[in-house]
Parts: C-alpha cells; sequence; structure tokens
C-alpha cells in the first residue's frame, strides 16, 4: 500500500503526476489538504477538529481531501483511513516549487513526508523546481518513477526519509542524481507593507532565497540542483547537534 | 537586545514569567501571537498578511502582537520591528508543556527559537513540564534566569540553539541540569470521532507520548526529565542523515 499526500493541495497538478506514476506500483491511496498548505511546516491541529472527505479525483484511485495540514493528512492516513493496513511507502509532493537547502523546514509536503518517517514509514518527498500551476512534470515523472522502482527493491534501512529535488526542464537537460547533503543557505526576507480596506496596515512576506555553499562545492543539493542534478538528501527528524554537547556542558554547574 | 516570544500567545503566563526574568538582563522586545499557536511547527503564513498590534501587557517593556505563527512573529520582529538593531538573544517560552524528544519539531515554541537560530542569533527556547493553564513558574524562573546569564557571558559558537525543559514541581526537587542529545519517543495517536452540529463527522487529535529510550539510559532529554533534571538538547536545522548517504548512494546510477 501507498500513501500519497502533498502540501499544494489536492487539485494540483504535481500530486496528479504523483499519481500517475505511483499506480504503476500497486494500490494506492490518496489523504491530501483540501487547499494550499505551502509552508506549514510540521503544523499539526490541535485547536480543532478536522474534516475529511472521500472524493472522485482520480480514477480507480481511493482518495481523500482533509481540512488540516499536510502532517494532519499523513496522521489521519495512518491512524483512521488505514488503520488496519501496512503503508510500505509514503509519497509526498510532486512540490510545485523546490524544498531544497532550509526549506525542508517550512515545507509542508516534506513535513508529511517526515511525519510518515517518524512512524517508520519508507517515505520520500518530491519537489520540482517549478513554482508554476502548470509546471511541466514530465522530466520529473521519468526519475519519480526511478526513484520509487528503486526504494521498493531496496527498502531503507536506519534512515526512512529522502528529500528529492528535481530541476525544471527537459530529461536531456537533467545531468543524472546526486546523493547529497542538505545545503546551507537561508531566505533573506522583505514585508510587502500595505494598507488593507478598513485602513489597517499589513505585512505580507516575501523574500529571496541566498545559498551559502561556494560555487566549486558539489555535495550538497544547492550546487548540484544549479548544476542541473536531481538531488536526494537522506533526512532526519534527529535535531541534536552532537559536535555541539560537550561545549554546553558547562551549563551543567549552574 | 532580546527578543521574547512564544506560542501560547502572548497573554499566557508563561511568557510573563520569562519577561520578568529577561527584563534583568537588558532591553528587551516582545513579539508574540495574539492567539495560542501550540503545534504550529515551523508553519510560515504565505497566502495572507500579516497584522502586528503594538500593546502595553508589561509595564516599560514594547511589545507587539501578531496575527501570525510562532515563526512569522520571529521574521517580523527581526525585518521590520528591530531592522536596524542587533537582537543579542532571543528567548521562546516559557512554554506550557514538554517541549522535549521529537516534540521540537512540532513545537511553535522551537521553532520560533529555531527560526532565530537560523539567522545567526543564540537563542533559547524554554518549556515548563506543566499544560496548565495557572502552572507555577516559580523553579522555572530560576533555572531561565542562570541560563539567560550564562550564555550572555558565553556567546554560543557554532550551535545557536538550546532546547531546555524543565520538570514541574519545587525547585528543590530538581536534581540539577543535564546536556544531553534529543531522547529518541513518538506519539501514539488516537482521534476522536465525533458528530459536528451540522451532522458532518468530525475527527480531533489525541495521542500519548511514548518513550523508545531504556529505563537506565542517562544521555538524552526523556530519561533526564524523568530523573528530575532540567534539560539542555544543543539544536541545529541540518537534518541530513550523514550515516545513511552512502547507504543511498546506489540512487546516482539511475
Amino acid at each position: 500500500m501507498i500513501l500519497i499526500t502533498n502540501d499544494d493541495g489536492i487539485v494540483a497538478p504535481g500530486i496528479k503526476a504523483l499519481v500517475e506514476v505511483a499506480q504503476k506500483f500497486g494500490e494506492i491511496v490518496v489523504v491530501a489538504p483540501d487547499s494550499p498548505q505551502s509552508g506549514q511546516g510540521h503544523a499539526i491541529t490541535l485547536n480543532q477538529p478536522l474534516k475529511l472527505r472521500k472524493i472522485n479525483l482520480f480514477p480507480g484511485v481511493e482518495s481523500y481531501e482533509c481540512s488540516g495540514t499536510p502532517v494532519d493528512c499523513v496522521k489521519l492516513a495512518k491512524n483512521v483511513i488505514l488503520k488496519d493496513k501496512v503503508i510500505d511507502l509514503c509519497l509526498s509532493g510532486i512540490n510545485h516549487g523546490a524544498n531544497a537547502s532550509i526549506n525542508i523546514i517550512y515545507s509542508g509536503t516534506m513535513s508529511a513526508a517526515m511525519e510518515a518517517s517518524i512512524e517508520k514509514i519508507d517515505s520520500i518527498g518530491f519537489s520540482l523546481l517549478d513554482f508554476s500551476f502548470d509546471a511541466d512534470f514530465s522530466a520529473a515523472k521519468f526519475y519519480v518513477e526511478q526513484i520509487i522502482r528503486s526504494v521498493l527493491e531496496n527498502p531503507m534501512k536506519g534512515c526512512k526519509l529522502l528529500n528529492v529535488n528535481i530541476p525544471a526542464g527537459r530529461r536531456e537537460d537533467i545531468n543524472g542524481i546526486k546523493v547529497c547533503r542538505q545545503g546551507n543557505g537561508t531566505w533573506v526576507e522583505e514585508f510587502q507593507v500595505g494598507t488593507d480596506p478598513r485602513g489597517e496596515k499589513y505585512y505580507w512576506l516575501t523574500g529571496k532565497f541566498v545559498s551559502f555553499e561556494p560555487e566549486e562545492s558539489s555535495d550538497n543539493d544547492i550546487t548540484a540542483l544549479k548544476n542541473k542534478y536531481v538531488t536526494i538528501v537522506p533526512s532526519g527528524h534527529d535535531l541534536t547537534s552532537y559536535n555541539s554537547i560537550k561545549e554546553f556542558k558547562y551549563l551543567e554547574t549552574l
């Protein structure tokens, strides 16, 4: 059984592309947000109930739209919809837009996959470096299919989460796949400031991603994507900065 | 300049306790959500504008409530409110409830501190192991003060984020401080199922935290908290599973 979700919402073309590929590998169930949830990170809905609606969007595929976040979708899939079934693989995406580098933390797509990986389910988040609604997913679908097949043939061991980013463009322009680390970069933000119809000031987040990786580095997803490689970052949820435990041991003497 | 935020909302007693302690160390500014934001993780608000309101809640302290998530609060503080100032320290909390183990990923309190740490600001998230609104923060305040003083005297080096959890109860019942790793545990979830006033089915998240750490382990926050230690986990935002890069190198041959 393959569980499919995303953060762009169940009507996004990216999840349709993912369903079309995943269907080749066996039974799938789709549980995805009923509205766009980009930037929702690992948010869960605690203070209000969730709604779940069975819908007929993908021919022959059991599908549900959910009022919650991407992580809520995975929790509902595992604990309610597929309670008595074994989920062999969780696929999230294909995201409209990159989730490389630090974006893994902000991304609902990657957080949904991470939630499944916390449950020890092999999980892959896929993202295409094209934000547009009518992005061309044909090259992405080729790589998504190869990667799903390989992971089904070689189940993951300790690490249960892959962050896959795919360059925009044609398949013949992609140079191959790099398995690498999360690149070092951040967002430089500004807020668009305006006045709403009632005369109140508002702030609307905008920003530009900045890489801290030197041009010549090749072991990280930022530069590998620039060089037109599909990137795969094996990822986890242990945020401990192990190298720094010693630095802060002095605090034990307080 | 010390920036203070939280995820329980600006009127929560926990942030008041934190303000009272932090005031002793110099100028502070509070930017916190105008409503409870527990479980918001690293969510940011992309699809709608944010409102910011200057309020007079803490005597003599410049304070703002924000309509967004905890991470939004930090972004607005850095890029709008304190644009021309240096933030020496970001403090988040004191959270009503634990943020040990995997909870760092779901917690708005910890995500706010992490957002500041991404901006290379020394950051600390504080949580008390008591969910109640009228929790007793007196023992917590003692440790919070010690830790803030130490970090101001010894600025952080590579690692810019500390996850501090404080046992509930009296100060004399706490055995000291442990600097340790994130404990291994997860949530076993159920959904409360009900019917809303319009006859529609709803699902409401509930669950129980389960530790995977053996009783005798002592190098992690779960067991150290059980043993009545304040825990400090140096944390980061690089999610790469470095040990697994080799395992997945075979994918480069696709």
